[in-house]
């Protein structure tokens, strides 16, 4: 099979076009494969692509002038889906010109015009963000949502244990995702009605494709001893969050308790293998690229202040789920489901 | 002044009676002023206090069989109020017995027990469960609520604020300590509508002892920017587990890392000063002790697995929450905004 195309917003994130541009040839470097539809401005595009001989021949230009910004309210940027580079990426998706779009631009934004263009798949009531976190076990664990539906309803987060899981088939070979819905406690009566609800559907349910586990504690996400922890974006961008600012906080520690003394310096230049290895464990570019599961396209969210690694990272991961058609996955796996009241159409709730 | 005694449930918490007296015997230790109440099995505390002579003249016990499950459902407990070691810990302090208690046993049955023996300050709906993390700046900062209550209105975040902020001004010595309430954004429109109208009446008011500096992210709670967080039980409930979870991850990870090679282990001996300090700056067991505030009285919660430095510090928690009054300092902050419509009294919402 040919990949189709991945279009590219190469105006958006902190460091625009020339981070890019150099993320799509990173990634190209190892997947020679790849092709691209650069969207924005084809001057500046131009002159980063020149340090790229292998993007030669593998990259069309979308010229917009156009571009999101980073602040900017959703519904403003939406008057503008027609000229703006991430509008225009994901319109390239929508017309079939690109298979998937990646932009580093406005999280909210980049829904917004995704949800208008590509529309949310049949049969699902709301799309869900959707990021690769990682653990101490072998696989990543997939988190949903996280902060595209603030308040989520007990189908709702079942529609997004169902999309997890088909993500996580993807990621980890597993024919059966574990799954756990995020909760306080891991009491059947701890939470709120709605993941109660989640709870009781996902442990009846025969028919998905997953092992629902029950709920899992905010400390225990990273443990590895589950693929998927769903929950509503309010609390999964909470937890997210958490995460990361704590790896930052107990890595800026280290950094001081290393640079405190000559001794300390001495044993880090030693260590430094060790240290590497942790750095690179815990860079946040070595797991870019969230995507937003539920739409009719495959749309991945870089996240602003990614490098060139973590644009290749998010390029890499779009491509992924183009090769194993994570659109369709969903769609037969929801389809699955709609005889049993999960799917938006049903009677239940 | 003379500190009043303490009462130690004796009972609680993942080691016992051994843990709990061993805690105690170790902040009197630091403060030979401290004079305790043990609660709990009579013939095990006199063989836990044999090895510490320390606490001979400074302790008595009060004799009790029953105790508390550390998975008891709080309703069931709460009918042994009269018969278990955490009941007559608390009651102690109902009585004047005791100034403060300190349990390390089931969160949600001391919760329980402590409104129903204490009850909830004249002028505040409900009380909140609140914790010190540690910050890169100087300070800790002041979280709640962190489980307490799992849905929270406008109305109780704002009365977390007073009672954050009385508490962080006894442990920071700020006079106007700064208050964030948690979001999953910082701009004026995210968050739900009760997280906003808190915001608004927090950034209305002016007769407030605290700088309220709008919302915080929950990647900057350590980031020593603020003093005080605040949330419902729900959200930090995830928002502390989380860091406690990705703090043990990025810990274990570097235990893996250091453990990898000979040259590794080797740099993990010359930079232990610096581990060291970086395991102590972690450590739980010296930001242990979370506190129920807004009760006519101080109960302070041990974490279960907390080891006697832990413990020693539950109770240097509550003698300090005695020492500095934090009750009627509560009381106080609340009478003072009882007329701009924070109060339970009040008529707004």
């Amino acid at each position: 099979m040919t990949l189709p195309r991945i279009a590219v917003d190469a105006m958006g994130g902190d460091d625009g076009v020339r981070v890019m541009v150099e993320g799509a040839a990173l990634a190209r470097r190892e997947h020679d494969t790849f092709k691209f539809l650069l969207v924005g401005d084809q001057a500046r595009i131009e002159a980063a692509l020149e340090t790229h001989p292998n993007m030669r021949g593998a990259s069309e230009i979308l010229h917009c002038e156009d571009v999101v910004g980073g602040d900017e309210k959703p519904s403003r940027a939406l008057r503008r889906a027609r000229t703006t580079s991430m509008g225009l990426a994901v319109d390239a998706v929508k017309r079939g010109e690109a298979g998937a779009a990646v932009s580093a631009g406005n999280t909210g934004a980049l829904m917004a015009m995704s949800k208008l263009a590509l529309r949310t798949m049949p049969g699902l009531d709301r799309p869900a963000l959707a990021a690769l976190l990682p653990t101490l076990g072998e696989d990543d664990v997939i988190m949903l949502d996280l902060g595209a539906n603030r308040d989520c309803d007990a189908r709702n987060l079942v529609q997004f244990a169902i999309m997890g899981a088909a993500y996580s088939r993807i990621v980890t070979g597993r024919e059966r995702p574990r799954v756990r819905l995020l909760n306080i406690g891991t009491e059947e009566t701890k939470g709120t009605e709605d993941i109660q609800e989640a709870a009781n559907r996902l442990r009846a349910s025969t028919g998905l494709a997953m092992d629902f586990e029950g709920f899992v504690e905010a400390d225990k996400i990273n443990r590895g001893q589950c693929d998927v922890v769903v929950c509503d974006g309010f609390s999964g961008n909470i937890a997210l969050k958490a995460i990361e600012g704590a790896a930052r906080f107990v890595t800026d520690l280290l950094k001081q308790a290393f640079s405190s003394s000559i001794r300390s310096k001495v044993g880090f230049l030693v260590s430094r293998p060790a240290t590497e290895l942790l750095k690179h464990h815990l860079d946040p570019n070595n797991h870019n690229g969230a995507v937003f599961l539920g739409l009719n396209g495959v749309v991945v969210k870089s996240h602003g202040s990614a490098n060139a690694k973590g644009v290749a990272n998010a390029v890499k991961v779009a491509a992924r789920l183009l090769e194993d058609d994570i659109v369709n996955r969903i769609a037969h796996d929801l389809g699955e489901v709609s005889d049993m009241g999960f799917a938006a159409n049903g009677a239940a709730k």
